[in-house]
């Protein structure tokens, strides 16, 4: 195998990208060596070398505890959980939570043989037993192993005696309801709420 | 900007990545440091230092000449001339074509700016005048940009007195006729053959 071979088949790896979109990345690499190539090679390095999962809360950062773990200007009585850093990404994208995160890494599944020992729970439930922690939000994803896993963390952390609250679920902003699904139709439709003036 | 965000936003430029897909792709490499990240670096590093541009054709390889230009089981009197190492490569995936080749390294555009200087012709000019070469085909890309770029090489290669030819054009290989543009369809028709007994 050459090493352009090479190249293009860890490319291929890559979530998103397949063999023939591999081998157009491969080229346009090859195609930008100073301006892209280089700088890529130097960043995956550097990331490699520098990020470290928080062993607080789960999330990367180039720093242990992570930087929203040491923001004192956060709220330290809130933790949401999710599944993966992505999720925590996108929470932060929006600017609307202030509290703290923890990353379980995964969501429970039978199917692929992941138990709760394989998730970031134990160290979740030490933190639900700290003083200042008072609400634990469950923002695991709506599919049947989040759901499953969001479940069984309610269970765990009910002897902690922390209030434990999830995300609403109900139709999507700018969301049609001739497109959505009945599941989710029918949990807005339960969790409808009195109009305000 | 933090390094993971830089690596995002390098991981974006790539074709086929969008911001979204980049982020994704980011925390898959972190997932698998050492099964996926590290050898990449290692990969793109590699390649960085030793790929180059085949000064006969404008192929990429770890030689120069490369491999295809310097293998002598290959028939030296076919040329086939393409736009991009891209093309090269669908073309050696057939395994049908055994003469050599040559990569312009674009299309002529007009709108782009990309004149002949711009492409690799002068060099394509002098392999035609060389005595061994008999034949130079023509396999540019069938679009307008393609198609220009076809017409003006037969210009420039016609006083070098080697035969032009270009890819045959037709119906695909398990193409559908009703699925068929146009175009194809005009082709296909125009250069019918007669049915062999």
């Amino acid at each position: 195998m050459t090493e352009i071979e090479r190249l293009i088949q860890l490319l291929a790896r890559l979530p998103g990208l397949g063999p023939r979109s591999a081998r157009r990345a491969a080229l346009h690499l090859l195609k930008k060596r100073e301006s892209l190539m280089e700088p890529l090679t130097r960043s995956l390095d550097q990331v490699a070398r520098t990020v470290q999962t928080c062993s607080i809360c789960g999330n990367l950062d180039t720093a242990d505890p992570c930087g929203i773990c040491l923001d004192h200007k956060r709220d330290p009585a809130l933790i949401c959980v999710l599944e993966e850093v992505a999720d925590l990404w996108a929470l932060e994208r929006t600017g609307s939570f202030k509290g703290r995160y923890h990353v379980l890494g995964g969501h429970l599944s039978a199917l692929d043989g992941i138990g709760p020992e394989d998730l970031n729970i134990g160290t979740l439930v030490d933190r639900a037993a700290e003083e200042a922690v008072t609400e634990i939000i469950l923002a695991t994803n709506l599919t049947v192993d989040g759901q499953t896993t969001a479940h069984y963390l309610a269970e765990r952390l009910a002897p902690t005696g922390v209030a434990v609250t999830r995300l609403a679920h109900g139709v999507p902003v700018g969301g049609e309801l001739d497109y959505l699904d009945d599941g989710t139709l029918t949990a807005a439709l339960r969790a409808r709420r009195t109009v305000q003036d």
